[in-house]
């Protein structure tokens, strides 16, 4: 099938189900982030799912390519990640399972209304700290940094979306482990799960991925360490597990 | 020198500085945790130390052994173990360095007076959980279920305790990690340092090591993580460095 590229972008293959992404390498590009969250939640046969700040795409497909679940929705406030991220669901030929909106994680209660969906994935940005930013407009710099939105915000707002019982998944950085696990705990999302991501045995853990219960009971299960490379440039076999290579 | 050992009880070599600990297999021998807190802790010359729940005072001695802090203090409500404990300060010649009280922790503050050291350490009892205790009065059970004190009581009494910019460091189980986050954040000692401790690298961890600071800003380093066996059987040479064979 025919595929619009505006310029810069690619259409890169995503290894699962015959899926592709596109995307542009000097905008923003998903990273290992992304697909480790996609291989950390768990979707049922009929639930549905939002996706907060959803840049291009990536979670939605990747969840609807390895999980069960009947809707996906992806939120983006950039309006030239939501158009990639939309051509790429028409490419696949997901528009049935997939719906994309533009809009405001700020806003995401009242657009979709309280207790909507059962699972909620986020890869937010990750870091409060904007100094040194050249272009806080930048679409790099509104992913990573706390610019648009913070964590509290994506925190809130998925208490109120979720259905009672409803899953809440997060890949963030292990610095905010304990703002996060603070902020969860307060919004009624309790933390359930927990897999730190080590890019080497002997290394800091450069990622965290999160489940939480909402109206859950606190007690937490921490898992076996994720870790990525096994020497420098192999991947553990894990990983390639999680890709689909 | 001599020792005075009662009925059942023995004395264990600790390969530290010579030191030796008097133990009574059937009461409560020290396990892992306590010997991988004690590589944990961070302790300054000049700096006092607590140790809440001190049990037969493995802790303050190998702190005693490993630290140049000026002066530790154990806290022990059971008689028989503060005793055993006060015996093997004798015998390591510590009297000077180590001080072993018999009492509460939900009473240290008032004790000590607040804001009187500057480290707090702490294996507290880990289980919630009551239902199968053939004998709570039991000194094994006192010192693995929260009868006598709880999670809260170990951390409130700590915020009190501490020197403003004082650290708290304790060991407990993975699966509390939430709760004690949300309650070191509310009694303002923020989560600063955390490791994680795995029994074999493609196992859940079993055990967490965390430090907070009184008053410090949401920000954490969680370490690398900290393996057991590199085979059934077989310790990793951190391991063997921690326990100093």
């Amino acid at each position: 099938m025919s595929v619009e590229l505006l310029e810069n972008e690619r259409l890169d293959e995503l290894h699962r189900n015959g899926y592709f992404i596109i995307q542009n390498p000097r905008k923003f590009c998903f990273g290992m982030d992304a697909v480790l969250l996609s291989g950390f939640v768990h979707v049922k046969p009929q639930e549905t799912v939002l996706d907060l700040g959803t840049g291009t795409g990536i979670i939605p497909i990747l969840l609807e390519a390895k999980t069960p679940g009947s809707h996906f929705t992806g939120l983006e406030i950039q309006p030239e990640s939501a158009d990639m991220a939309r051509r790429s669901v028409r490419y696949n030929k997901l528009e049935d399972k997939i719906n994309i909106e533009t809009g405001d994680i700020k806003d995401a209660s009242r657009r979709f209304g309280a207790s909507s969906f059962h699972v909620i994935t986020t890869n937010p940005p990750y870091m409060t700290d904007q100094h040194g930013l050249t272009n806080p407009n930048e679409a790099k710099a509104i992913a990573r940094h706390e610019i648009l939105c913070n964590l509290e915000d994506v925190i809130r707002e998925s208490a109120r979306l979720l259905k009672p019982q409803g899953r809440f998944y997060m890949v963030h950085r292990p610095f905010r482990i304990a703002e996060i696990m603070v902020l969860m705990h307060q919004y009624g999302i309790e933390p359930k799960r927990m897999q730190l991501v080590y890019p080497f045995v002997n290394k800091e853990p450069n990622m965290v991925l999160l489940e939480g219960l909402r109206g859950g009971n606190p007690r937490i299960t921490v898992e076996k360490p994720l870790i990525v490379y096994k020497e420098p440039g192999v991947y553990t076999d894990e990983i390639y597990d999680i890709y689909g290579y």
